[in-house]
């Protein structure tokens, strides 16, 4: 196992409906060291490509793309939910579906911060169906960027999302892949990854 | 001027309805060297007190939170808008109105992460009327946590909410207090501060 999975199997609680709670240490309250380390970590995983930047979705996606982006030194740009006065409109948009909160969500980002010299690495805290995910591909894509390279720290191995992304070519690692878990025994099974 | 006031001369944009733009660097594409720079120097600042938790709300609270929890070593916790069914029932609420959106939003922390044990800094972008940064206020005293202090980024100290959070005592930081800003002139005047 390596350090995620080990924190995973310490602090995090498997809840009815597939749901895995890891808010004590990444994405309600964080553990600052691990995210220190999970930057790190993505850093030399994708060392070998040139990000000129890291993409997010807000919220739980900030502070780990804010901990990838100053390994590689490179900005990082989080999309938006919904409109804000404080935005131009001149934005990239698309809609995507939440399965934490069941609502449809636009997401935007400014034109001015994704353009088509951009090498994009896109980070985020967790993967299940890909809807988010699939959103910041595209975005990233209308802006004529390449997405490099995709980083998540915790796959949901059982549903669709990772599979899918995976076969349309994108490199995507995750950091832990949950194979399957159970509420009832509160055990999770990893899927075996090559360190 | 300090380092981010020159920056915020450089980069930010002035729009009308004293709306300042700084989402090139702060709030939409993240500078890292500069987030960098924001933690240390709040801890600079408040390096007198024995803080054990940062405390903000999503979303552009928290790269700045996680860069300041950092040079403390303690853990982050964000507030959250609206409820979500990965937190539990357990949770400190307050209800706060957006300058920004228009809107109110619930905003919540699971009582697991908050408790009278703890000495808070709370960190926010950005000050203007006051309000999430009262939520976060009374969100942290529902936990019979102390207040230790204040940090803010950017304060717009021609509203009111700089003052009010002074005058009930306590100790307030802003990085750039912003006397007056002009659309026509695009132009911004800073408070003069204490170095």
């Amino acid at each position: 196992m390596n350090f995620l999975e080990e924190r995973i199997m310490k602090d995090g609680v498997v809840k009815e409906g597939n749901v895995l709670k890891v808010d004590s240490f990444l994405n309600h309250q964080m553990d600052v060291a691990l995210l220190d380390k999970i930057g790190e970590e993505f850093h030399r995983r994708f060392a070998d490509l040139n990000i000129t930047k890291v993409l997010t979705i807000e919220a739980s996606g900030i502070a780990i793309a804010y901990a990838v982006a100053r390994c590689f030194d490179v900005p990082m740009v989080f999309a938006k939910k919904a409109k804000s006065i404080n935005i131009d409109g001149d934005m990239y948009t698309t809609e995507v579906e939440s399965f934490t909160h069941k609502n449809k969500n636009q997401i935007i980002v400014s034109k001015s911060f994704l353009s088509s010299a951009d090498r994009i690495l896109i980070i985020d805290d967790f993967l299940a169906n890909g809807c988010a995910l699939q959103g910041l591909i595209s975005i990233a894509e209308a802006a004529g960027a390449v997405v490099e390279g995709i980083g998540i720290v915790i796959e949901k191995g059982f549903q669709y999302g990772g599979r899918s992304i995976r076969n349309l070519g994108y490199r995507l690692e995750s950091l832990a892949i949950i194979e399957s878990m159970d509420a009832a025994t509160k055990t999770v099974v990893f899927r075996k990854q090559e360190e």
